[in-house]
């Protein structure tokens, strides 16, 4: 019979980049004992994301930090919310661009993630943040 | 046991913006009488899309809008889809860049949303238009 | 009662540009047997990703490749990460802009897709890939 499990994760980010939450978030999933199912990552902020890509590559990450430096910059003209300071809205900007929210399924007890795939939490702004994140499994 | 519930959800937007659908969507969720789920929204349209935002100054809203209208500014010359006026393609690359699905875990009889998030359809075109959402609760 | 059922699936991809995989993954999930409940899909790589995109106009799908080619040009010498071409880096933002995963609630035994909205995966390399995706049906 179908089952679920949920729980919420609290991750400390130095500031922006990216935190690797894999393990955290698969060994509770896999820790439900179900086989078969679907996890749901969902975080609770609108100045971080969640993201998955290339875990092996450590300049993948310093590159998308370019990139997004340059697509959505720290105190452009364009931005009248400053309340927080400069890196207030590029990190709604880069927050809406990006997911605040993500699911995989759970095949053969084990999350279907790809051998290059990690599973991160993307923190926008510039200063340390306590981050939370809501998790929901289904599964048998 | 869990169990599930499914409705649509039609949105008359005023033309292109962010629409607070929050109290909407939760109403309609936590009236299913689960304590613990998961939901899920998603958009019936590629001109529109979802998005969870700061839902407490507009002017982030205001600021969202400018950024996306000088990433993909209507009339581009670059594009050549144009049969519905110079917005078509630009709410088409719109709805590509945000999302057109999202999922909210349910804990404790609510909605997982952080204290400053909100739920938003994020209409793309000009005109105003009825947009359909379909809904689907699981939970217990 | 609730029920759920998993698969996978190859994609085989000419190279970068949207393949449209709306029948193949209709099919699975309708054969199922559920009159109401949630596909998932998620792509297991980090240079290829998932998209619900207006199905009429082929020209839709050109002008993407238009836009994501001016906004993360293949070659820009901001990247770093070039171990597999001047395409690499790209993909992986390119990736990180759109979806890896994707859901879509089953209604009345069909999936909610609009009548414009068709199911691609993004193949964000220049060269032909064999990708590969998990899908979960949750349902009754």
């Amino acid at each position: 019979m179908l089952n679920q499990a949920t729980t919420t994760l609290a991750v400390d980010t130095p500031g922006r980049g990216l935190i690797d939450i894999t393990r955290r978030v698969r060994d509770w999933a896999q820790a439900q004992g179900f086989s078969e199912g679907l996890l749901t990552l969902f975080v609770r902020h609108t100045s971080a994301s969640l993201l998955i890509q290339e875990n092996a590559d450590p300049e993948v990450q310093r590159d998308l930090e370019r990139f997004f430096a340059r697509l959505v910059p720290d105190g452009d003209a364009l931005f009248r919310h400053r309340d927080e300071g400069p890196d207030d809205m590029p990190a709604h900007v880069r927050s809406t661009l990006t997911a605040t929210q993500l699911s995989i399924p759970l095949l053969h007890g084990r999350l279907a993630l790809g051998t290059w795939q990690g599973i991160y939490l993307w923190e926008h702004r510039q200063r340390a943040h306590r981050r939370e994140l809501a998790l929901h499994l289904l599964g048998r």
